[in-house]
């Protein structure tokens, strides 16, 4: 007889096992092998931490030279891939362009053998931000970029594409540290959409496809923008303060609070947060930051509740100009390691991951004519 | 403290509740809302058991018509879509091609809120065979097919744009017996895929393009056309036997046997194969159906494993003119409805499922400097 488990959604029971990352410990930490997220995001690039997560060891100075000019290598876009990109409209949600753009990628270069698994990963890593500027670009304003810029780091990359200039030395850091926070979160839900895929020995495009069209849904991805959505209304720190008592009195979800796994603090918050700060300072913020740092201290005032990575996030993407449609898109070029690397895992030692159900059905009954039914 | 599961796969675990079906409740069973799937497979046709399955319910005459109209009336593909269709080689694998399908028509008809579920659902099953066939014709044989016919039913209308022509009543008949006995099946590891997606309150086209993804995998979908790829090498049922022997002893993985589920009987089996049989009388064949059924004696004798669904469904689409690359698709045409119904009822009570894992990884260490660094 199947095990009846105590919590809805799987919470607390153990699926599978991995070697990646550790989350909430210690009530609050967050480790990718080994290494606690706040020591990597103050001294690594985003290469070396995907390096580190997908590869098992942090690359020493020419490793990490070689791995940034091979995916810088790999940034092109073949046109057929340009032509479906061109068909998808400036209305669509950004989530379900990188999803149809990581499909047809598995159409045009597919997985035949999992002795290709890094190079698959290597040149999703490389065409995400391709894929998500060539579209917004040309469906917003009309152009068709350039998606292989001179810049050497993915999240410059990023920025220069959708600007169309070279970005500055502290956006280009704030990126790095952004894609390292987002990088790998153990069985989160996304991941385990990744996992299960690949339980059944399917292709990467496949795995990568279904966890975007998981990390979509707004009680995954997407709390950043939702964030950005609410403290882009408020006007200073003051309105801001009674407009979330109203929320909180009319029971309104606030999103970029409190966490799943995490009781005390989100370890990732205090890093973005202080970025953020130094971002406004940057731009001479005066309503955004310091708006953000008054909801932060409600929350935790009235409920308890503590920033998570997402809040800090959405303020601190909006310093450097990014849309807000495109925050999530940007969880998918950090997350998309992580996601990569539970693949490979999940096929280096596998089982169909098949799981039983509670039924609360009908019992069984006779079909009855067609003739005869209600 | 996360508590450790005895299996791998979370084999034998409850995930969570379903009204949908039951697998191997009696050892060999299989229902669907009550009704054995071997009365709905005599007595039913596909789009009355999509409707029972989807909505709860077997229609009544009015009903029926009614809702096959409507699917009929959903089956033309937007421009925009067979540009992406267009551009997918013939090389690709076809289970990518309506991976990309689908997600690409989210972008065109974006669900955007749940009360849109069932339209999104009907539309789905009203174009998949459209979307594949548009592909393959095209990609194969240069040709721009209409992929609206007058046949009324989704068998009839895949068989009729893949060769050109209406299909005969037997075939016809047939399509709907597979396609009923594909439709559902609990919590395997596509539709949990699927699950897992919507539970992040993701949308239906992202649900259903990563249950694509997973039924892509070898161990899931694609055993029939394995067992093709196997019989259709046979010359007799002696070869057969003599080669099966040689592949036991050499223990070589054959497909379209046993189940993770189902421990005497696949309760499918005896109706496809019935069809099989029927359907090699039809063509007066005399090698691959008497192929099929010693290779099922030699396996229960050898190794007391019994045909599962796929095995006897590989002649039986062979039979009818089905390339065996689209047997898989053909699963999909099929068992979107239980994803979907799936979909739906996760939505109806939602937690989000977020599992844990066991971290076999490393300690917490110190980040070296990169200079430092092996």
């Amino acid at each position: 007889m199947a095990k009846v488990l105590s919590g809805a959604g799987l919470r607390g029971q153990v699926a599978g096992k991995t070697a990646l990352s550790t989350v909430g410990k210690s009530g609050s930490g967050l480790t990718y092998r080994g290494y606690d997220v706040k020591e990597l995001a103050e001294h690594c690039e985003f290469e070396e931490v995907a390096y580190l997560i997908l590869k098992g060891k942090l690359p020493n100075g020419a490793e990490l030279q070689d791995y940034k000019a091979r995916l810088k290598s790999m940034r092109g876009l073949p046109q057929a891939l340009k032509d479906v990109l061109e068909r998808i409209p400036a209305s669509a949600h950004p989530m379900d362009v990188l999803r149809t753009g990581c499909s047809m990628l598995g159409n045009l270069e597919t997985e035949t053998d999992f002795a290709q698994q890094q190079d698959v990963t290597d040149r999703l890593l490389a065409t995400m931000p391709s894929m998500i500027c060539y579209w917004y670009r040309f469906s917003h304003d009309g152009v068709r970029i350039d998606v292989e810029t001179d810049n050497d780091s993915i999240g410059g990359h990023f920025l220069q594409m959708l600007h169309g200039k070279a970005p500055r030395e502290l956006h280009e850091k704030v990126m790095h540290v952004s894609l390292i926070l987002y990088a790998e979160h153990e069985f989160n839900a996304s991941t385990f959409t990744a996992r299960v895929c690949a339980s059944t020995l399917s292709d990467m495009h496949s795995c990568i496809t279904g966890a975007i069209g998981s990390l979509r849904g707004p009680l995954h991805g997407g709390a950043n923008e939702a964030a950005m959505a609410m403290i882009e209304n408020f006007t200073s720190p003051e309105h801001a303060e009674q407009e979330m008592m109203g929320m909180l009195e009319r029971k309104e979800k606030i999103m970029g609070f409190g966490h799943a796994i995490y009781s005390e603090s989100d370890p990732r918050n205090e890093i973005i947060k202080g970025w953020s700060e130094k971002l406004a300072q940057d731009v001479g913020d005066t309503v955004l930051y310091p708006v953000s740092v008054r909801c932060e201290e409600v929350m935790w005032r009235e409920k308890k509740l503590f920033c998570n990575a997402d809040f800090f996030h959405a303020s601190a993407y909006n310093f450097m100009g990014i849309p807000t449609p495109l925050f999530t898109p940007i969880f998918v070029m950090s997350r998309l390691t992580g996601w990569a690397a539970h693949v490979m895992e999940q096929r280096a030692d596998n089982r169909i991951i098949r799981p039983s159900a509670e039924y609360t059905g009908e019992e069984l009954r006779p079909v009855p004519p067609i003739a005869e039914r209600a």
